[in-house]
């Protein structure tokens, strides 16, 4: 064992020595080490005045953009190559993934965290973790928990019911700690039903370590401890930033006075003493920035949605089709949003030089967006018009107003539209934006997110076709704001943001109140088609065929939803179970294999407190999304063991649901009626009506009606003789 | 002062000696009264062997009938008559009216309650009281609280954030209590937020007493009471049904051994005590039946509602039209739900006699649901068809499942419907039912709900047109069950279930996300037609000329709604605030006058802990629906002063926005500004997207970043001064 540190030290290197490193502790041979901001890049403070510039590095398309490809190992790759980064800037942990869920499409932050979905977070963070720690460099999971706004961020408690938090909130954070055991969490700002993140030991302690059995260090997110000693109370190993003498003096004080066990604090302590030596562990090296360059094309590529595609207007033609290039985005680039992810980009290519070189037919600019009347001459004169539109602005700090487009941005499409009907929208955006009720305008539409430092290239590849466009949509793209899940509910008001639509985030929502979306989860074209074959597989394995039909090589995203018609809980009609992302040539079938793990199955049980896997037949729809679904295979599941205690509080019906409550009132009952002197009570059951009643009522609560045919001094003895 | 009684008479007093009665105390000369079910009838237990059957009283229409008259003055009426069967009966309380609010279409009681609106609820339940007690007989307002679901009902917390419970859920009781004391309130069986509503403290004793003034005394539901100590420690005087002598000496032994206040079981003695010599004080007396049924047959025929009536197929010629009356609820009514509340009445009018004696020509029926063909053939062979169709079943103790009408009634109307043209759908529920697809096949549909025992007659009357329909819808018909706000929260499991809409209840939620309805909530058509004039008056008074423009006299339920752009809060988009319900001959034309109380526009700021009118300029929207606005006039309203005080968990923003706060923090600002070596945050806040975020940061949090322009030290300082 490493020899132990004074109370003082212990204390000194739970807190920050400044904004981002750790408190060295010479004695004990333990240097000060940097952690800094992810996800998609490596910011590195440039200077101790400008805490947002930083130095160059690869800037990677944000997590929108990543999820969007729907493709673990291209996220594994994006990973090592910031680790890599990560190790030639000297940072010891990466602050990221984040994989908080997208509840609200208005979620400031959106554009950094992956999907809607916790099955399809955890899947491609688990990745993105497992290749960053391949290199030796720490990644930070955060933030958590149910940091899905950014409105009051600090404050606001989210009110959540237990079965949402575990199979929605927490469930991805819970994949990538078993599978992936990053080096450390970060918790959240906000309150997580009224306790703060950073005090809430249920989440940092029996959740995150006891049940799930994290090893690493839990470290605050910037600001968001409030008290030093309840947060290492509840779990909370490292305060950021620093220095904060008072709270290490206040730790010291409150375990000499007794307050605060000393094994806590010696726990922490030794978590970031331990995260320290690893470290120190790590080799130095260097990177190919042209490589990373050339990754962060790929993935940018591979991340771009084609949402509409009438007549095959895409692929453009590389010869002899002339182009207007319209919008101030397609030479100015939105390729990443606002606040500490912000990258200062080792280069940054714009879509209008990228079209430019891709072409030998004329290309025309014009900004659009101030002077339309130059856009719609430039569109009348070419053969294709390309409007680029998108977001403003999107920035941690500050939730969303609305999904629309800026109004000018509306009429340029309207104008363009109505000059040459062969016009193709390419979005920028770091959450959905709505398409409707323009879309039925265009013939094409190309959701361009934000795609990082190499998005305008990869813009090019796809419009050109030298990229097939295999994105899906990690989100689902609503009609109208109004109709969204979370609508009536977000962002809360008053320190309070409840979570009503419960289960029912995203596609689940819409899925369940059978309501019409522009663009489903799981959707995107390609410049081929696909055809299904009969599912086959048996158990949890899922085979399925899938033809290449058309004349261009293509990769497909094959989604399994998966549903159990009469479950004894509340369940979305379909929730992604797995998925895979297979490259098929022209012309060739692929059996494609996907596997549903059986703990994704099962629900959180509040009654018991654990994970149930229902027995039953359980439907599996696969699909190319989830509201276009190709094949369906019904398979049984074995259930685990369930029986809820029968108690004084279990109802009359919930009684004779039981083989041993049944047989023990049962008794009760024939007694009752065999008696001389017939009771109100059984006079009254022989009504349908009031037997009906009788069911919903509990035990204890009968006991106690005149004419019961026990007493209530009997109650104790059912419950012991029922559960014995 | 009475004088004392002895604790375990004061316990014996506090539960009931059987089902109906109170216990009897004869050294006190205190004598047992009864209280027995309500609302809508006076129901009396026939036999001690049977709960249900009850001596014969005039079954008035149930709440879903009477609330869709929107007349308080009728209910009035009806509570006058209810207090005169009662004395006749020697009744000392009718366990009525139900209050709770219409969540969900679903709700198995709905029949027993008003509407998803509180105000609307309040008006009318409070009338209804007026009326009863004003024949010295009390009433029982019920359930106390949130009682709007009947699955798992005696155990399922209702898990309701505060506003929405004080803005919707409390606030048709809080009415009735402050304005009619009605003598008793009943507590409801499930739990509010995880208390019993009987052991609810917060409930019973905080708001019902201390901040309404609540006087008279708290009665559990029968089989309410789980812990008779902790009920009366919370505010519940009495627990019905008796006996409970187990109780009763816990509670004598829990005043001896100190764990229950003596003052606690004595007040709730006095209270009991109180409320049998009230009842002592009542005159007996009997009823004319024949004017009670007379009564019972003018309030139905003011609450059914013409949804639909194309081409004036209504009212039916009273010479010369042969009739086809198709459907058995024609011949056996469907005029009540099941459970508590279930009249046996005095006499029973079926619709089939009652339109036979309408009319001269031939009158053909047919039972219609098993022999469709039959039906048919009495369409085609008529010269109009009345198809009567409705809910199979509702009743407390269980929610329904569908608001579809029966299959076999479905095909009835699309065969009938295309056998002949003029056919009229005559409904019969207790709770609304989807008349969507079916409705557009048909010209004419009658809402006639549960009308009571003279439903049949009062039927006749509107078909015939011997009553202008004048009712209203008091809760929404959806399109489909899925778009209701409730939907996906509805009826909760394992114990909880969640008001996830929050404050968007009904028609509040569809107009939150303006989704489409069938029939919006306040609409009725009449056989004439009204036409509003511009809106006059000024304050909270709104002064309308509503003319007759029809050749009838007819009766026009004139709406406000009110909403406050820019509030600080969410609000619905509109929220029923006044109505009048006025008579206007053919031509006339009536000023109709509104009041809108100005308690009515606050919300419940959960800061404060209190309700808040704020001071702004509110929309008043002047209908005859909540979606058929005739006249808007806005009106400023002066507001209540509000100052939440600073303290170190405000934000930034927060602090600046207050005028001492921003005095005091700007100084600090200054300062750090001005001094030498420019400080890390004042260096960041010189970015607009950090400036932003800054603004959402506590005061507290912001002493701890390094670098900030206060030490944590000067933060409890700064506090006391802002708020000095």
């Amino acid at each position: 064992m490493t020899p132990e540190l004074s109370t003082a030290d212990q204390a000194a290197l739970t807190s920050g020595s400044d904004f981002w490193r750790t408190t060295a502790v010479e004695s004990a041979d333990l240097p000060a080490v940097t952690v800094t901001d992810g996800p998609h890049g490596v910011r590195m403070q440039a200077s101790s005045g400008d805490l947002l510039a930083g130095i160059p590095a690869t800037c990677f398309p944000p997590a929108v953009a990543s999820a969007s490809t729907w493709d673990p190992e291209l996220l594994r790759r994006l990973g090592e190559a910031l680790g890599d980064e990560c190790r030639a800037m000297d940072v010891a942990v990466l602050l990221g993934p984040g994989v908080n869920l997208k509840r609200s499409p208005l979620g400031g932050r959106n554009f950094e965290y992956f999907s809607e979905d916790p099955l399809l977070t955890g899947v491609l963070a688990t990745e993105w973790v497992r290749g960053l720690q391949s290199k030796g460099v720490g990644a930070s999971l955060k933030h958590f928990a149910v940091n899905s706004q950014e409105t009051d961020r600090m404050r606001i408690s989210a009110d959540v019911d237990e079965r949402t938090l575990r199979e929605m909130y927490l469930r991805a954070f819970q994949r990538v700690v078993t599978r992936a055991q990053p080096w450390t969490v970060m918790c959240a700002y906000n309150k997580v039903n009224g306790v703060y993140a950073s005090q809430n030991r249920w989440l940092l302690t029996e959740v995150l370590r006891d049940e799930w059995g994290f090893e690493g260090l839990v470290v605050s997110d910037w600001g968001a401890v409030v008290d030093r000693v309840a947060a290492v109370r509840a779990g909370l190993d490292l305060t950021m930033p620093g220095p904060d003498a008072a709270g290490d003096r206040a730790l010291v004080d409150a375990v000499r006075a007794g307050t605060l066990a000393a094994a806590a604090l010696r726990k922490s302590a030794d978590l970031v003493r331990e995260m320290i030596r690893k470290a120190g562990r790590r080799e130095a090296g260097g990177y190919d920035a042209a490589a990373h360059h050339a990754l962060a094309r790929e993935i940018a590529g591979r991340a771009i949605v084609l949402l509409k595609n009438d007549g095959g207007l895409l692929p453009l033609r590389e010869r002899g089709q002339s182009i207007a290039v319209l919008g101030e985005f397609a030479r100015t680039p939105r390729y990443q949003g606002g606040g500490s992810s912000q990258i200062t980009p080792t280069r940054l290519d714009d879509a209008l030089s990228q079209i430019q070189a891709s072409t030998d037919a004329p290309v025309t600019f014009a900004a659009g967006y101030d002077d339309v009347a130059e856009a719609v001459e430039a569109a009348r004169a070419s053969d294709v018009a390309l409007v680029f539109v998108g977001s403003a602005h999107e920035t941690e700090g500050a939730d969303r107003e609305s999904l629309d487009l800026p109004a000018e941005q509306l009429t340029l499409i309207e104008r363009v539209s109505e000059a040459n009907p062969n016009t193709v929208v390419v979005l920028s955006n770091g959450a959905v934006l709505l398409t409707s009720p323009w879309e039925a305008r265009v013939p094409a539409i190309v959701e361009g997110w934000l795609l990082g430092q190499a998005g305008g290239s990869a813009l090019a590849d796809v419009l050109f076709g030298r990229v097939n466009p295999s994105g899906r949509l990690a989100e689902t793209i609503p009609v109208r704001l109004q109709d969204h899940p979370s609508y009536l509910d977000f962002p809360g008001e008053h320190g309070h943001v409840r979570y009503g639509e419960g289960l029912h985030v995203g596609y689940r929502g819409f899925d369940a109140r059978q309501a019409p979306v522009s663009y489903p989860f799981g959707f995107g074209l390609s410049y081929t088609t696909f055809a299904y074959g009969p599912a086959g597989g048996e158990g949890l394995e899922i085979r399925v065929p899938v033809t290449n039909t058309g004349s261009r090589d293509g990769r497909e995203v094959v989604q399994v939803y998966v549903s159990l018609p009469g479950s004894a809980v509340r369940r979305a009609p379909r929730e992604l179970k797995a998925f895979a992302n297979v490259a098929i040539p022209a012309g060739a079938t692929v059996e494609v294999v996907l596997h549903v793990e059986r703990d994704d199955l099962a629900y959180w049980d509040t009654r018991l407190g654990r994970w149930v896997v229902e027995d039953g037949d359980y439907v599996f729809e696969i699909g190319a999304s989830s509201r276009d679904i190709r094949a369906t295979v019904t398979r049984h599941v074995g259930g685990d063991p369930v029986r809820v205690p029968l108690t004084a509080d279990s109802s009359i019906g919930e009684w004779f649901a039981d083989p041993r409550g049944a047989e023990l009132l049962g008794a009760l009952f024939a007694e009752a009626a065999a008696s001389a002197g017939d009771s109100t009570m059984s006079a009254v059951a022989s009504d349908p009506n009031v037997l009906m009643m009788l069911n919903s009522l509990p035990l204890s609560r009968m006991a106690m009606f005149p004419g019961s045919p026990f007493p209530p001094a009997a109650v104790d003895q059912l419950v012991k003789d029922a559960n014995s």
